[in-house]
């Protein structure tokens, strides 16, 4: 594997290991053609349903509402195209936000190109729709709202807006596929979508779910095959794994959601401080948790990241679906707020918070060398946000003068972490701290740096 | 695994060793975004761009032509769909054969029912289209011809029916879903759609080949990836794995194909020997190698398929892809064969000679066990075509009395194997049957019988 922090798991997780698992599994016991009668057939049939109820179970659906589909996005075009022809009676007016996933947007366009009604749903400076901007009425056969954005992470109000959809009998397609594994999944959907590639699932299998009683149409082709809404032989071995790592993130999300809020609160906090002339985006309060993304003025995104990828840290820039295109992001665009020099980074369950530290350490300077060609008069950054001095081995008085030298090295409000083992350190140092005016924190065990002795000495510098 | 022998795998094969291989280790290296930038992406990008050369290669196309899909379905549907739409000016004809895969008849039903105009060619009683039934005219706006039959293994004139196409200008697209990495692919086509679960790829590929200057315009909402031709994440893993597979089963093909083409040879023989009523199906000469079908008059091919299942094979029944409806086939009903009590054989490779001797076996009595309660006056067919005779420990003369008395049970034609370790057995053997008019054929090691000891001594009954 790679020796790089991973910080895009907004694009795709890694492959969760029960998925891993489940995976190899399945490739034996699963392989065969489901629709096949004989004893290997039936088998790969009992795998498939049994994913179905886990599926349908985590994202509170029932069994006989789920198809799987190859992709996040073919359930978003199957959806969207199936659901406006099950409803065009109703007539062509089609609802969606401004900040949709690329698929949406592409959807909605082909159904324009069609001669079909599309009207877009503005955001707020934050990324966030008004539920009062959806106006479902009698014209309207579908409207269409994330439940999180993709590049900034601000989570939607979808029950308001399904409720406003609701009473005007319009159905909503609510694509999931960025917290679908991470939060529960709003109820008052008429269709949803999601992506297994995003939970820690393998490439391969998207969700579609249809509520019974709302009408749908297929687009494409009959094909007995998911209810005969996604044509093709079924991909089991996949989707069996795609399930158990389903019901796996979402157990552990509670505890690990907390701890990339966390992560995700500091970067938020730490680069603006940072980093001059920067904008940290996207809703502060109402957002997802392992997700943020900031903007800093006069840097080309595409040069940053491949910085930052230097520098060990895989992160995304500009929008998410198209960044190879390297078109501004439509979401950036519709929120009024920077689209150049975008950084989202995107943790992946399980980020150390070792690593988040060191991105806030590296990123400051890799942004002041990107402009630097420019010649601008920026205020300076603080160098490093933190600091840690290794005194194992060193008796007293030692660590405290390595203490002294050092911390106008990180900036005011960093943290030194001084490791030593001489017990002496335990009184000098706070000793030291209280002479200097400096914020004595605490102490921790050096292994949480790594060492096999000795204790780490918190000190935040306060002046 | 299956202690089952597998004849299916025309439906889908068993996952290849070395395309296991390839996605365990593409689960670790191409498991990230291939449109990404940093350094995992680009790896992916890389093991993506290497899997497309291969198949490119093994296909016959040039790799800027191959967009992968999610299954053959996907490809049939988006490159016919694709093909109609970028032609349409020509006019809305489409042609095809009456023995095409559900998956081009379903997009022809969708055609038509959109105002498209539908020509089916016929063909003869062995399932082979006349490339006179061609006609493609300048209202055509797009052929399409199977390389084989998926059914009955019957092989088509794609040369000639490209041929055809050509002069008229006409695009042809040609599914190769069922001969794909075992024969050659035909020059000619415009189009070329594959499925790589046929060939010993994991699901959730398949192939669309688009010849360069060949009209396309794609009917699925706009996406940068696959061409823009595949809207979804690329699944990269599983596309490595698929290549991978290609070119090894492409190169033991040869090898492969004669060996199974003698086993296929062997069923078509021996079945209308050993089962009165039967009619084997397809073009006995210009076949896969590995294919046959049969049709057993009176017979509920479900029923059979159930008595193979608990006898432990696994074969198919009726239409391929529909045989969970219990349809009649098309393929065999465009043909004027029986629709009724057909089996498929499918070999995978490296099948075993003793599972399909072991196949001959069984079948007869199956057979009439399953006519038995309708009281017919059927011909009595001969009751088994091959007995061992495990006559190990026993000293001569009891191995030849042991012939004597059994060699009745097998038909005029069929094979005793006298298992013996007395070493009198090789002379007394022989000389019995000069004795008794019956064909001594030879010696063989009982450890082709799963014995640890002795020889085997074959006899084959004349009289």
């Amino acid at each position: 594997m790679w020796s790089v922090s991973y910080f895009d798991v907004a694009s795709t997780a890694p492959l969760h290991p029960v998925a891993r698992q489940a995976l190899t599994a399945a490739l034996d016991e699963g392989w065969a053609d489901p629709a096949r009668l004989y004893r290997s057939g039936r088998q790969a049939r009992m795998l498939l349903d049994a994913a179905r109820e886990t599926v349908a179970e985590v994202l509170g659906a029932r069994a006989d509402e789920i198809s799987f589909t190859s992709s996040g996005t073919q359930a978003v075009q199957l959806g969207m195209l199936g659901a406006l022809k099950g409803n065009r009676r109703r007539g062509g007016r089609l609802l969606h936000s401004a900040v949709e996933h690329s698929s949406v947007l592409h959807t909605a366009e082909q159904h324009l190109a069609e001669g079909g009604e599309v009207a877009v749903v503005p955001v707020d400076r934050l990324g966030r729709v008004d539920p009062a901007g959806y106006d479902p009425d009698e014209r309207t056969a579908l409207a269409v709202l994330q439940t999180a954005n993709h590049e900034v992470g601000t989570l939607q109000p979808v029950a308001e807006v399904a409720e406003r959809c609701r009473e005007a009998g319009v159905p909503l397609l609510v694509d999931a596929a960025q917290s679908a594994g991470r939060l529960p999944v709003p109820g008052g959907w008429s269709l949803l979508t999601a992506s297994a590639h995003k939970w820690g699932g393998p490439a391969g299998v998207g969700v579609l779910a249809v509520r019974k009683g709302v009408r749908y149409a297929s687009p494409l082709p009959a094909d007995e095959r998911e209810r005969g809404r996604v044509p093709g032989y079924v991909n089991v071995p996949a989707i069996v794994a795609a399930a158990a790592s389903l019901r796996a993130v979402r157990a552990e999300a509670e505890q690990e959601n907390a701890r990339l809020h966390a992560l995700v609160e500091r970067i938020r906090t730490e680069v603006p401080r940072l980093v001059p002339e920067v904008e940290v985006v996207g809703d502060p309060a109402r957002r997802l948790p392992h997700l943020v993304t900031f903007s800093c003025l006069y840097v080309d995104g595409e040069v940053l990241l491949t910085e930052l990828d230097r520098a060990g840290f895989a992160v995304s820039s500009g929008s998410s679906c198209t960044s190879s295109t390297l078109t501004p992001s439509h979401v950036l665009a519709a929120m009024g707020v920077l689209t150049e020099g975008n950084v989202r980074v995107s943790l992946p369950h399980g980020t150390a918070e070792a690593d988040v530290a060191r991105f806030l350490d590296v990123l400051p300077g890799l942004v002041a060398g990107v402009r630097a060609p420019l010649g601008l008069d920026l205020p300076v950054a603080a160098v490093r946000q933190t600091l840690v001095i290794d005194a194992l081995g060193k008796l007293c008085p030692l660590p405290v003068i390595e203490l002294a030298k050092r911390i106008g090295e990180v900036a005011p409000g960093g943290t030194v972490a001084v490791l030593a083992d001489d017990e002496a350190a335990r009184f000098d140092i706070p000793a030291w701290c209280g002479m200097r005016a400096q914020e004595y924190l605490g102490e921790a065990p050096a292994t949480d740096y790594g060492r096999d002795r000795g204790s780490a000495y918190l000190v935040k510098r306060v002046s």
